[in-house]
């Protein structure tokens, strides 16, 4: 730990209360996204980090637009070009919240109680994305400079999907240009129990409708004699699975990264058992690739899900009919290096090859995302692990992610660098909840892991 | 023939216009039994057809309620013990119309046009249940007696599904015994092919309910390690069915009367062609048992149909939820002599039995109708043959119906006596639809064909 890292904690430390004094100040903007009366607010935001990261004596400081709402841009570039840069993404954007919903106290004035700070979007993402600010100027204002480069990308979007953030990206690929991503905007199941997320999964999504007759039949007329939409597309569904659970759409693995033996043993630190799974989802027991553990299931495997069905009456009571058509949403989440659209085409194909010309199939792509699978051999990763045991005084565990965020995919993929996802936030904050809290000590042990990483970063063998 | 149904015969040539004309008195009342509203147009369709019963000199007329519009009985007994007893079922009630809906004219105003009569109810069924009415004038104006007795049961519940019909033939046993049932409320493809139904199918319909877990899950965190419970219905949906189509759940056939030569060779008769049956459904190929014709197929075997199916998301887009559960409506056809709460006995012991541990599996009996299966070679059946070859001119076929309709199965097992469905309206009446029409020369034909049967009844050998 180099004294300028060392200075630059003590600083943090200091200053602490100013710190949660300002966090407040952006806290009370409501700056709801999907809102388009709320707008105004969450500009506002965007014009209040701007302004406050000026007074930091930054290289560039801007709230460039886009077709929804701003980015803010900022950069302090004064390590020069033999230290690496690193891109801070965040977003200051939040879901809605009000009293109504449940909350103990107004969502948008922030309050502090119990060693935990109250208020929409404390810990998703406006405290956490805070942080990084903090542990610059805690550099800025004791050493006068940072051991590495600083770019940061702020979006007032994340809340409604994102967008305009990748046409952003891409037309400014030189501007955001970084050895390494962070991102602050997850959780930890406990304060001792960190974690860097370096895998998220990707999706195909597509919509399946099968249909036979042109209008709904009496069953009494001609239930028998024409192949029933919905018993032919339970009949496609059954199989799509192989007995044993694993996919049955040929090719489907094909891309495949094999679990290696390390990467065994880092997802078993947070394996998940029987009982931890049936407790939270309330399932009979449990299910799926028995070769598997449940957390590899659930982070590591790729899956395919039916996520609905529907056709015909579903209505109270009976109703005689053979439906015109049936439908379903299914959705793969995918893993390294799975590509969406070639899974699409192996869907696509294996349904279609799988109905009998007694209906007719169409499927059709509803979305897609794709994986992002980071190695955590990286420097940059293992210089977070380092981070983490300094600054916050607990060895992290690397875990993969079981969702998706795109985000992390396009820069990984479109940029080609390390995204470290540092989250410091708690399962638990009640993120996109009510009454939605920050623990402040994570809060002060975060500035304090940021400041750390930026120098171990700066002196990381590449 | 004899001498009395001639004259009979003769009689009602003679009355022709007048008995239209009374028949337009009955079809003016808009007896919609399904509207509140209509409750007194109902009755005083019953009242009208009381006071019309009432001129003939029966022995016995009487509106008699029920929990619902009330009933219509009258009979006459002078052919005397010795003489076989026919009931004569109809209904006086109807479907709502309206010129909005698309009427030509107003539906609750008769008119006759090009060799038909045009009117709310002239098919189904004030028309032709008026037919046995005028049969029994007939005879009773010209020789002053019937050749049998006659029993009539009118009801006004029909269009709503005859809730009070049952408990009144319950508690009405002796009333309304007799040795066949005759109901004319069915159709013939064209005139000169009339058409005798002696079977209808009955039903057992389930509802199947599937879950997991207590609550929609996130695809991302959980899926792959618990059984989506969209994906086990549609893998227990799609285990109802043999390869071959028919129908996988055990003791489901046990109980089938095997269909005799003779009875094939009737319904090949009436055989539906693929072509015919791909025109009218739009299905793109037929399926069902390959060892039985379509027209067997959707007539004379059981059968499995799902009426509908919901689970989680369908409306417009993506959402990546495990859905909390799954359902499915799910109606078996039956045939002679399938009892529909045994079906339903086995439909859900061997659901449950497919139901794989990794869900829960609930199955409800929604409804049941019984089968009705009457043996055509019975005495009453060839009567009725007979009938239509010399008051109608042309020998009907022996057809047997898809659909279900309780009153008959409930006329034949409740009371132990054979139904004969004869039917005479035309497929194309419009029945339920716009501009219902009857075509006049029918009506005339009808009427001398239920004379004849009448005086059949009488001559069989028994």
């Amino acid at each position: 730990m180099t004294q300028a890292s060392d200075k630059a904690r003590a600083y943090s430390r200091e200053q602490a209360e100013q710190f949660r004094g300002q966090l407040h100040e952006l806290l009370r903007i409501p700056s709801l996204s999907a809102d388009p009366a709320h707008a105004g607010d969450v500009r506002e935001a965007a014009e209040w980090l701007a302004e406050h990261l000026n007074t930091l004596g930054l290289d560039h400081v801007e709230i460039m637009e886009t077709a929804g709402h701003p980015v803010v841009y900022a950069d302090w570039l004064g390590a020069g070009p033999d230290k690496p840069t690193v891109l801070v993404y965040g977003h200051y954007d939040v879901v809605p919240a009000s009293l109504e919903d449940g909350w103990d106290t107004e969502p948008f004035e922030p309050i502090e109680k119990d060693g935990k700070m109250y208020a929409r979007g404390v810990t998703d993402d406006k405290g956490q994305l805070f942080i990084h600010v903090k542990a610059l100027e805690s550099y800025l204002r004791t050493a006068g400079s940072a051991p590495v480069n600083v770019k940061m990308l702020l979006e007032g979007e994340e809340e409604v999907s994102s967008p305009n953030l990748r046409p952003f990206i891409e037309s400014h690929l030189d501007l955001l240009a970084a050895d390494v991503c962070v991102i602050s905007d997850s959780s930890m199941p406990s304060i001792d129990r960190p974690s860097i997320m370096h895998s998220l999964r990707g999706m195909t999504y597509i919509e399946v409708e099968v249909d036979g007759p042109h209008d709904d039949l009496h069953s009494g007329f001609y239930g028998g004699a024409v192949h029933n939409p919905a018993l032919a597309l339970a009949e496609i569904i059954s199989k799509l699975h192989n007995p044993d659970h694993s996919i049955a759409v040929p090719g489907f693995y094909d891309d495949v990264v094999p679990l290696a033996p390390d990467e065994r043993a880092e997802v078993a630190k947070t394996d998940m058992s029987e009982e931890e799974l049936l407790a939270a989802t309330g399932a009979p027991s449990q299910w799926g690739e028995a070769a598997y553990t449940i957390r590899e299931r659930v982070s590591a495997r790729p899956t395919l899900e039916i996520n609905g069905m529907g056709s015909g009456w579903t209505g109270p009571g009976p109703k005689t009919i053979i439906p015109q058509k049936a439908m379903a949403k299914i959705s793969c989440r995918l893993v390294g290096n799975q590509d969406p659209h070639k899974i699409y085409d192996h869907l696509k194909s294996y349904i279609e090859s799988i109905t009998p010309p007694t209906v007719r199939v169409e499927v059709r792509l509803l979305t897609t995302g794709e994986p992002a699978l980071i190695d955590f051999h990286l420097p940059e990763m293992q210089a977070a692990v380092r981070a983490y045991e300094k600054g916050w005084g607990h060895t992290p565990v690397f875990t993969r992610g079981g969702g998706s965020i795109p985000v992390v995919a396009d820069f990984y993929n479109l940029m080609n660098m390390p995204v470290v996802m540092m989250g410091y936030g708690l399962d638990t904050d009640g993120l996109h909840g009510t009454n939605e809290h920050l623990t402040i000590e994570m809060f002060h042990r975060g500035i304090e892991t940021a400041i750390v990483y930026l120098d171990e970063l700066a002196t990381m063998e590449r």
